[in-house]
């Protein structure tokens, strides 16, 4: 008989912040290319021909002494009914014994870890004191994203959001953004928030229509949108730019123009899974990206592997996903949970 | 918020019985060989070199209308500490929504799915009326493999187990099994286990040390060691024998003389999982085993494909343990605890 804790996510909630969260994807990231972090293949399966998908994520994260996966599962009919689309549960596991420790809702880890990952990008390949981030996307991560990247990043000032599809949403969530923002905890150690409030006042936001005008301004990019073709041109990228493309993390899925990848450094989260699901699967299929000429983002993070060169290059960040980000912050909830007698703790 | 039921190792074993679950199995090769059933890749990992290792197994079981996947680990040394070397962690969602439904301590489950599997090997493939069972192994599974073979073919009167290491091992187990098997639950219709103990009675049980000739008497072979050479010769093998290969899950394991194979009739539970990490993978490596002549047991279970042709064929089953063995019998477990109000419901 064991115990296993049960962690919700309003647990998670009242757990997680920002500042912690991308140090734990940092973490996860640096870890993995010191190899003490090992990544497992991805399972992804449709449930319901373009109506449902699933996919597992699984790892060892040597560092913390432990192992698991998590399964996230997307319905896209669920809206009709007024549930949510997207459901995320990590399972953690005791790398001593094999013994269970946790079952997190990892619902709102992943939409924390996923922000932290666009931010992680900006902070190590984008130029020094980037103050103009573009958006391009709208939906549910767009917040999370635009948190990360302002705790991240403190020098960005101004943040443009862009709907490719329909400007209204852009406007919507330009009106919105302040209270979103205002909701996700920044720091452990900013006392309900205040400081964060501040900042978030002092950052312009704007609703654009016009994404190769704003792109002319814009030190960093993120892309995360579900598109399946490319919405972004390599012409309107100028040097200088650096673009953390989140959006796609599944066969056919593709947001940026794949002859940027021509001439752009390019960095993946891990460079298998990247090459076949992610941002640069079409460049690399097509042979316009060498598998060779693509870094992984850990090594510029321990300091092996340089990031940009020049203030001119163009630098992309393709994360799809890994499971030890999800991993490196189960370990910081679950040590938290323990701390503050968070959750429910379960015979199994 | 979602809720989830927390089913323990014990609100499993008040559950489960050899009957239903050996149904279930049954129903799930039958669902998988109709298409109504999808298995996943295998997710495999060492976690400490030879000291540890994990697996995660996952699927789609349209006709339950839910999919999942278990988590197995295995620590051997565990066992210096005094903790049972194996974990195991299934978890369940549901397939209208993608909601989680269910976390099962899937011990317990796996002992039974895998007796039920060798079980149902011999139902299918062994020649009628088959009256002496020789098991191979004398570890943990042996019980399970012992009840779930009596349950399923009525007519073994004999059991013969044989420890290929350690003849004591085998004196030992043939001293305590009957009292094992009356801790298996036979039957929901079998109150109190009585008409089950009275089969157990009538059943006699030999420890044996030497396997070819209890071979020479034998209709039905289990084999459930975790060799990685050959135990059983192919000259010792009588014409008309069947042989359940349970063992070989993990590269580089392996029971039978590989010999064999160029002869006996070969089914397996799926057919690239058994051929990449199964009794017939050194087989079908070596060339001897041409993968074309290998049939799914599913197909013979609902109609579509002959067992054996002739009393004297010798037919091997090789289950390697699938998924959808999992969900089933999850399927049956999750059902039976809300009829029963068992578990526990958590806020998730």
């Amino acid at each position: 008989m064991n115990t296993i804790k049960i962690i919700s996510d309003d647990d998670v909630k009242s757990i997680l912040d920002l500042e912690n969260t991308i140090l734990c994807v940092e973490n996860a990231y640096r870890q993995k290319a010191d190899k003490r972090a090992t990544l497992l293949p991805l399972v992804s399966a449709d449930l319901v021909e373009g109506k449902a998908d699933m996919d597992i994520k699984s790892g060892i994260y040597q560092t913390g002494n432990l192992f698991g996966l998590k399964l996230v599962t997307w319905f896209g009919d669920n809206k009709i009914q007024g549930l949510p689309n997207l459901t995320a549960m990590a399972m953690v596991f005791d790398l001593k014994n094999g013994f269970p420790i946790a079952l997190i809702n990892a619902g709102y880890l992943t939409a924390m870890r996923t922000g932290a990952a666009g931010a992680v990008g900006i902070k190590y390949l984008a130029n020094q004191n980037a103050e103009v981030l573009t958006l391009v996307g709208t939906g549910n991560q767009a917040a999370f994203q635009i948190a990360a990247a302002l705790t991240a990043v403190p020098t960005i000032r101004k943040v443009n959001i862009y709907n490719p599809r329909n400007e209204k949403k852009a406007h919507l969530l330009q009106q919105s953004i302040r209270t979103k923002l205002s909701g996700i905890n920044n720091s452990s150690n900013d006392f309900k928030n205040e400081n964060w409030i501040q900042r978030i006042k002092t950052v312009e936001f704007y609703a654009v229509n016009n994404i190769q005008s704003a792109l002319e301004e814009t030190d960093a990019v993120i892309t995360i949108t579900p598109s399946s073709q490319a919405l972004i041109k390599k012409e309107w990228v100028k040097p200088g730019t650096h673009i953390s493309c989140i959006g796609a993390d599944l066969p056919g899925k593709q947001e940026l123009d794949e002859t940027l990848f021509r001439t752009a450094r390019i960095f993946a989260d891990d460079i298998d899974q990247a090459s076949s699901v992610g941002e640069i699967q079409t460049a690399v299929s097509l042979g316009i990206l060498p598998i060779e000429s693509i870094r992984e983002i850990g090594y510029v993070i321990n300091g092996n592997e340089n990031g940009r060169l020049s203030n001119n290059d163009i630098t992309v960040f393709d994360s799809t996903g890994i499971a030890l980000q999800d991993l490196a912050v189960a370990d910081y909830i679950i040590r938290t949970a323990e701390e503050k007698n968070i959750g429910t703790s379960v015979t199994i």
